[in-house]
């Protein structure tokens, strides 16, 4: 293994190894009838077989090469949370797609300096595509084959692209969220779903404009400002503030810095 | 080329090669940037380069070698449409998901005789995915690797994973439309939108259990039927009524029997 004399440089390639570990873990089992947990009685939010023993791989590798780091894991929870280095891991983000045969879940590696995102990895290992971003810029890479990210252009609403993982007042949306966002997609060029973090990545490469969710936790999007950062786009929470601040869970994320104030003002003209 | 005894066989065979054309014209065209046209006004309705000139070249190709078949496209219309055996193309099922990078649209390729889908091929280049149907069975093949498909054994909606494009009552849905829709999720496990047709593929592969979608034209289910009846799946009309005769662009699709009759109850139990 190559050591880059830069930390950043050493650290994004660890980085890489720990989705290389998770994939060994999740690949398999996507579309193979894992077992679904329910975690959550009420709450429908299922965990699977996959999520749990990448999630164990990637902490031993982290504590055995990084014993110093902390981290912080969707299913085990957090170890040395205040220490300087902090691994923020999602093995499996988006279960819902991964237990419907969908590739738009993601695996998401955030490493934090001083609480603050400094490296963030989007992987998806059925398209063998990976998103890396740190403060060099972003780099999307295909099957092997390996570009800068580069968000699109778009300034204007009326021309943008938009994602959200769930339009409706249920699953992640309060009926005020859901009525914002409603608003949100009226004035845009076309709006998918149930993209979870895959959306981003697209962002990312320009192929969508804006991405626009609630409900999500650190471990949602720690890793995703890196990556759209690095490729020129904006990323906060619906009132603007930084997401270290945000504590509402609501984010939006644009291709410039025109497309996220013009959403901006519109998830914020309704009260929330 | 190796032609079949069985005229199923070959034209099964000639199926796959127009698949394999419509890749050339899509695929370089995804996430490129393409040209987006808006053929209907005020109904936002892109077709890109791609779809236009992978029909042009599926067209002639079924000239060149069944001059005495019907062809019916979604771009330039119908030619010879009473001939006993007729190709039903889609180059581009779900353009706004190939405007915005998202890998569920899909090439659809029918092939009728009688006015009823005798083949049906679903295909997405960029995860190099195949679900071929006929009355032989239906197969997937991903990156070079077939297995015969075969639905969930799902029968409870509990237990059912549903997908639509989109539950909104504005793209697809009519306002009665969208609440059978939301009744019938209501009712199930999880639900996942804007797949487009790729959500059959899922659901002849034992990932998805039921879909449910409204506003499909002829060249956008022709290819459906024999994936997901090959498979052992159920698809019809929302009342029950055969593809055929399904005017209405009311379609659902489930992987038992016991669960399409279930679907079909909620669906039903409100006026549209």
């Amino acid at each position: 293994m190559v050591f880059d004399s830069n930390l950043n440089g050493e650290l994004a390639v660890f980085a890489g190894r720990l989705a290389d570990a998770a994939r060994c873990e999740t690949l398999p089992r996507f579309r193979a009838r894992a077992t679904i947990y329910n975690k959550a009685g009420a709450l429908f939010d299922p965990v699977t077989d996959a999520d749990r023993e990448a999630e164990r791989s990637l902490r031993r590798m982290i504590e055995a090469v990084y014993p110093g780091h902390g981290i912080i894991g969707e299913e085990f929870g957090a170890l040395r949370a205040d220490a300087e280095y902090r691994w923020v891991i999602d093995p499996v983000d988006g279960t819902r797609a991964f237990m419907c045969g969908a590739a738009t879940w993601a695996t998401l590696i955030a490493l934090e300096r001083a609480a603050t995102p400094a490296i963030g990895v989007i992987d998806q290992p059925f398209t063998d595509e990976r998103w890396t971003g740190s403060a060099g810029g972003a780099q999307y890479s295909h099957a092997g084959n390996a570009r800068p990210c580069e968000t699109s252009g778009v300034t204007e609403l009326g021309n943008a692209r938009l994602s959200t993982t769930d339009p409706r007042r249920e699953a992640y949306f309060s009926a005020d969220e859901a009525a914002a966002f409603a608003a949100l997609a009226a004035k845009t060029q076309v709006a998918r779903f149930s993209l979870d973090a895959y959306a981003y990545g697209l962002l990312a490469i320009g192929e969508l404009d804006l991405v626009a969710e609630a409900s999500l936790k650190r471990h949602d999007f720690a890793a995703l400002a890196p990556v759209v950062e690095g490729a020129g786009g904006v990323i906060t929470g619906w009132k603007g503030e930084p997401l270290g601040d945000c504590a509402s869970g609501r984010v939006v994320a644009a291709a410039t810095k025109e497309l996220h104030a013009a959403a901006i003002d519109v998830l914020n003209a309704a009260p929330k």
